[in-house]
């Protein structure tokens, strides 16, 4: 078991077979040494990407996206979730789907911050059904920039997802991958 | 002129006597080696104040509080916009206008990561009214806990919220204060 699954054991908090919390430690609360360590992990998965960029979403993504930028080098930039009255005119638009909030909600990033010389990796907390995810790489790709690949902290393996996204050809990193779980369970896939 | 005002001053976008856009460079895209600084800079100002935490408020707060967490080696507890499904009933929780937005806006802590022997620093990007920061102060001061200060990265001296949150006796370390700002010109108070 890897240090992000013994965490997710350790203080995660399972409502049901759907919902994992794990605001202790990463998307409310943070331990920064955590997130030290899982910016070293996308290192060691990514180093040898010619990375230029690491893109996430607000709000949780951007701890974990500062921390893997400090390991590259490379400057984070984060979609917002609204229009924010100062962004520039200049920006590039994705629409999701959310379930938890049953809506749509429009994903923006200004132009001038993603290159079509840019080499960019994704990170999050989460992937479940995929859609932020699906939402970021349009943002990438409507910039003309390559994906490289994507880093998540944790993978809901009982969702569509992943799959769905891998069977597109991107790669996907998933630190821990949970295949099932229950109050009393948490079955993590083996890696 | 220290390094957080050199940068505004080469990369910074005054639009007009009251907005500053530092987009390029601290909330939206994020430059790694600069928030480091700035974390270096809030842990000289803060190391002598038995800081046990680093609260700030989604999302632009969030790179800067994990940079500066790091130097600290405390966690980060961001507080939230909007109260979330997935969040605990036991939440403080504080009103705050916006005035980009005109509207009053939720934010909210779970209870449970502020406790009242937390020393906390509270750190931002912007301190303009302060609104947002007295909002921080309540949800802490609501937990017992004890506020040691404020970090800000850009104060806008030329409103009131410094002003108004020193006078209540709160220590508030501002990297860069503008006092006054036009297409042409940023004045930066003397510190």
């Amino acid at each position: 078991m890897n240090f992000l699954e013994e965490r997710i054991l350790k203080d995660g908090q399972v409502l049901n077979s759907d919902i994992l919390k794990v605001d202790s430690f990463l998307n409310h609360q943070l331990d920064v040494e955590l997130l030290d360590r899982i910016g070293d992990e996308f290192y060691e998965r990514f180093k040898d990407d010619g990375i230029t960029k690491i893109v996430t979403i607000e709000a949780s993504g951007i701890a974990i996206a500062v921390m893997t930028a400090r390991k590259f080098g490379v400057p984070v930039v984060f979609a917002k979730k609204a229009r924010s009255r100062n962004l520039d005119a200049e920006v590039l638009i994705s629409t999701v789907h959310s379930f938890t909030y049953n809506r749509d909600y429009t994903i923006t990033v200004s132009r001038k911050y993603l290159e079509p010389d840019d080499r960019i990796l994704i990170v999050d907390d989460f992937m479940a059904n995929g859609l932020a995810a699906e939402g970021l790489i349009s943002l990438c790709e409507q910039a003309g920039a390559d994906v490289a690949g994507l880093g998540i902290c944790v993978e809901k393996g009982f969702q569509e997802g992943g799959k769905s996204i891998r069977a597109k050809g991107y790669r996907i990193e998933s630190i821990a991958i949970i295949d099932e779980m229950s109050e009393n369970m948490i079955k993590f896939r083996e890696q």
